[in-house]
């Protein structure tokens, strides 16, 4: 398989269904509606619903199935992006390229459609349409699931610690706990969320997950690395940021080189916790692959 | 019955379940979780909660079966509060006579709170324990509810335009819209919820989200009066904050007789809304009478 082909080919589906999701901004609260989809259409990668997609596909799932699911994990993630721009958080001017949210449209309205985003997510979990042909009990395990990962247990918790941690001295321990709560417990959830609602069994369930830990961690430590070594122009950020800022990253705590070590093992095990799986596996396979060695 | 004993009960019973719910703060993120319980138990009179609990009461179902639902909408509500009160936003420093969570844990910390209580919310809503015995439809039917009402269609919606027409001219239309996206939309969706979760039927659910919208806006034009001729002791904050701002208020609008007028008519519509319900549904109507007689 060609994973390029096949990354653009699922975007293009998210992409057309968050468009069908989102109408046409109108009436009187328009600049929510424009600020929530100008951050929401502002090129992101779509990982998170890819990998839901592909998790469901690894188990032999159909991938409109688990659709709104994905589509919701964007919503979360486009959130959680607009509220750390926000100056009270790390307070940055471009995203991918473009003005941050609350540059264009003020703090207040830039903070609200983060809120939004987060609310409608569970929103569209749970729309009829979702949910249509899916066990309900599945969509409630994986609204229990992809919440906990969000919150103060997994996403917002290594927010807090990340915030907290800035500047100060930092070992490998608290690093990774930054990084595999403020990123990869979403991702770890995006890919698992499919094979639930896929009708995965517990054994495929937990292996998935383990393959998005593994990979939800490598893929924050490749940001860390992108932050240094990347092409500003290719990431749409200015490079060196991080450094700047004093945010804790692996590179700083344990060198570039055994960054890099720790993100080739994590990866090798990720593909090895997949051994359960036959070739419907091969992207999630690839993905791994990808994640290291991706230019934004 | 005695609305005062009612209230109280109902209000320790939320209360006891808050506190269950959230464990003692301890490890990485403790501060996260300290700062969401200090604005959690700031003395919050749990009227979303107490409205869901009635809701299921009405219809002769078990209040304990709601209760996870009913402490999750108190989480929603206070997330509410927390944003709302950030610099970015309102920008107040004491709510129910005690500092802001942003004053106490600073901006960040703040922010985070907000988003991981309502991000916990529907972790509450969907934890195994919850949905325990209840139709796994009927609670997704819930989160579809709550989550509408408190995101861009409802209440994310009502302070976006509520923030967008501070200090400019409008007419009651405009009022009306703020007022019940960004009050009314949750309060409904309390009452409703607890109708729905009791197994209410249709035209039960009906009625009562009817009952719900009526007093949900009468119960935003209290705060208007009562930000204006309130006691500051009683209501821990000064009064006439709302001019000094200029928001967009009911008295401001139309002026205090009308405004009161207009409550008066709400709350006699809420009750006849409620005429196909017994005894048991007095709690309701009681309620809407102690909306409108409040003093905070």
């Amino acid at each position: 398989m060609d994973l390029g082909s096949y990354l653009r080919e699922k975007k293009a589906i998210v992409d057309r269904n968050l468009e069908a999701y989102f109408p046409e901004a109108e009436g009187r609260a328009s600049d929510l509606m424009d600020a929530m989809k100008y951050s929401l259409f502002a090129g992101g990668k779509r990982l998170r619903p890819i990998l839901c997609m592909a998790g469901a596909e690894a188990v032999g799932g159909d991938e409109s199935r688990v659709l709104s699911v994905a589509c919701a994990l964007e919503l979360i993630h486009t959130y959680s992006l607009i509220h750390d721009d926000l100056p009270l958080m790390d307070d940055d001017d471009l995203r991918r390229g473009k003005p941050t949210c609350h540059k264009v449209f003020g703090d207040a309205i830039a903070l609200l459609a983060g809120d939004g985003l987060l609310t409608e997510s569970f929103n569209l979990m749970t729309a009829p349409e979702s949910t249509n042909g899916i066990s309900p009990h599945l969509i409630l395990r994986v609204i229990a699931l992809i919440s906990g990962a969000a919150g103060y247990r997994g996403m917002v918790g290594g927010q807090v610690v990340d915030i907290q941690s800035e500047g100060k001295g930092v070992d490998l321990s608290l690093v990774e706990f930054i990084h595999s709560h403020k990123t990869g417990a979403l991702i770890a959830a995006s890919v698992a969320s499919g094979v639930i609602l896929a009708g995965g069994d517990e054994s495929q369930i937990e292996a998935i997950s383990s393959y998005g830990r593994k990979i939800g961690l490598a893929f924050q430590i490749s940001d860390d690395i992108l932050d240094i070594e990347g092409d500003s122009r290719i990431m749409g950020k200015e490079s060196g940021s991080d450094e700047q800022k004093g945010k804790i990253t692996y590179p700083a705590v344990i060198g570039m080189g055994k960054a890099r070590e720790i993100q080739s093992e994590l990866v090798a095990a990720s593909i090895e916790a997949l051994q359960m799986f036959d070739h419907r596996a091969e992207p999630l396979r690839q993905i791994a692959h990808y994640i290291i060695e991706r230019k934004k």
